[in-house]
């Protein structure tokens, strides 16, 4: 096959490596109506780890009524097999934790990485965590207690760092104080969701600036964008611009289907990697092999994915094998 | 009607105002399967006007043959009327014109700007302009001449600036020569288009600087991006973080329909609005107006529009409508 990539021009000005965040099959697989097999959501992960990817967000062990979609993660965990106790060198494949019960659930699996999940804004904390948000970061507390002496790595995500449907416009002191309080707590890192996508570049600026007038610098930050106002990537470069070196996207963009009202996807793994590429910042992915799994997962989830880079060169693929085979009558 | 706008963050690296070259009616219906009415073409200018754009770039006077969709530009021009003679302060309506017989017609409709179009690579000039790159610069120096001495503001387009389709890699040192002929004839601005939407933030800074050094500042470009990679956005904030301040973008992202193979939109002016309105640069665009605009012209497409920002904030005028009529079932 081709190898299809952008024309490379390094940028002096943004520092690599770049970590991918992967969370496809967590944050992508959640928020689609299609609901997907345990063992083609284990598939799912295995070509994204082939694909280059070495941060795999596999699934989610909340109370199984919450998220139907991912009501099977000890079926997906146990269908990676030996991938989850003895990964390969750098790889990891975390999972969210609610609570205490869901922490042991993911240690039952042999899980490495948890991920718990704050909000910045108290409308939002009521309705996805059905607490408070202070009560919801008391819940957290004994969590990544135990998940640190457990030897585990904690990330912590914080949804509405940008905007909330319900309170509009969230004071970067409320994200500032969610944030101090879960870096206290020992979370190894946090990132900052835009949850309904409304960011700008200046709201990056401000948010990573007032994060470091409270000495959380960038080594302890990764950001989230999803797309709604197809700002996404501006925003991730910007972040990554002003130092921030761990970014989150989904492969082929899924989460939120296009079809449902106000849900949209993702930053777009493919669409993160080309902008990379081509800047010269190393990312470690095979786009080709990426584009083919999210093709693939296109196919799964019944509908055309979402990102531009998955698009475009899927139909360039297909001119290619066109062009290899001039004899043939394309259909 | 609830006015939708992003948490203003003012970015201090950020030069404003931000000169948006709207590109719309030609660039965009130009790449349109459905054919549209003089007068709803010139409709269409009006309420882009109404939404505060200053600059709409009307149509093109190409022979009819070639460009079906556009072979009514006298007809438009027409329709608008007084407008096109004396114009508000500050409003320009420019026109593609290719030749010599083109800019007569322009003339004869009281056209004040014009654009002519180059490209920067061999392959391109001989499939769109049917002559050699070198010949296509040669039959516009005596246009740039004529129009310049009649008064009108030339713009120049410069196509595959960052990527051939049939030559791929397009060498820095191609584009400043041709940009440097164009500056030389007389042209006030040459506009750098990725038509096939392959470029990057690093590939942006390389041209730019390359330009740069040969003398062709800012001040004399601008940026013209396509979305087909999902780069458009970031692409054109990075060249105004550069210094660029006139930026094309499309109402509503049109032009190439999704629905055709390796033909995608211009970036939409919608999703440009809200990252320079967020970052606090001035465009003088009623962001409202100009999605209701978007909606109205995909109705007349008969196709959703592919920006970003048209779908979320219809999406969120029509939850605003429901809001206000509770006692209303919605269909």
């Amino acid at each position: 096959m081709t190898t299809h990539l952008p024309s490379r021009r390094a940028r002096r000005d943004l520092r690599g490596p770049v970590t991918i965040w992967e969370v496809g099959p967590r944050d992508g697989l959640q928020n689609e109506a299609t609901v997907v097999a345990a063992r083609v959501k284990a598939d799912f992960v295995r070509r994204l780890l082939d694909a280059g990817l070495r941060t795999v967000e596999v699934s989610s062990f909340v109370k199984p009524s919450w998220v139907p979609q991912l009501a099977d993660a000890e079926d997906v965990f146990s269908a990676l097999g030996p991938l989850v106790r003895t990964p390969p060198d750098g790889v990891r494949l975390p999972a969210l934790v609610p609570n205490e019960p869901g922490l042991r659930r993911a240690l039952d699996c042999g899980v490495k990485d948890v991920c718990v999940f704050a909000s910045a804004t108290e409308s939002f904390a009521r309705r996805n965590l059905n607490r408070s948000r202070e009560e919801a970061l008391h819940v957290f507390e004994p969590v990544v207690a135990e998940a640190k002496s457990a030897g585990l790595g904690v990330r912590a995500y914080v949804s509405m760092c940008f905007g909330d449907p319900w309170e509009g416009e969230v004071p970067e002191a409320d994200v500032v104080s969610v944030c101090e309080r879960l870096v206290g707590m020992g979370c190894d890192q946090v990132s900052l969701g835009d949850t309904i996508g409304v960011a700008t570049t200046g709201h990056v600026d401000s948010l990573l600036s007032a994060l470091g007038e409270a000495g959380i610098g960038p080594e302890l930050l990764a950001v989230h964008f999803h797309d709604t106002y197809g700002q996404a990537l501006a925003n991730t470069l910007r972040a990554i611009e002003l130092g921030i070196t761990t970014v989150d996207a989904s492969a082929g963009g899924i989460g939120g289907c296009p079809f449902a009202k106000s849900a949209t996807g993702n930053l777009a793994t493919e669409d993160l990697c080309w902008a990379l590429e081509g800047a010269g910042v190393e990312t470690g992915v095979d786009l080709d092999r990426l584009v083919e799994t999210s093709v693939w997962m296109a196919s799964v989830l019944g509908r055309p994915s979402p990102s531009k880079v998955v698009q475009a060169l899927a139909r360039a693929r297909d001119a290619d094998g066109r062009e290899e085979r001039p004899g043939e009558v394309p259909a």
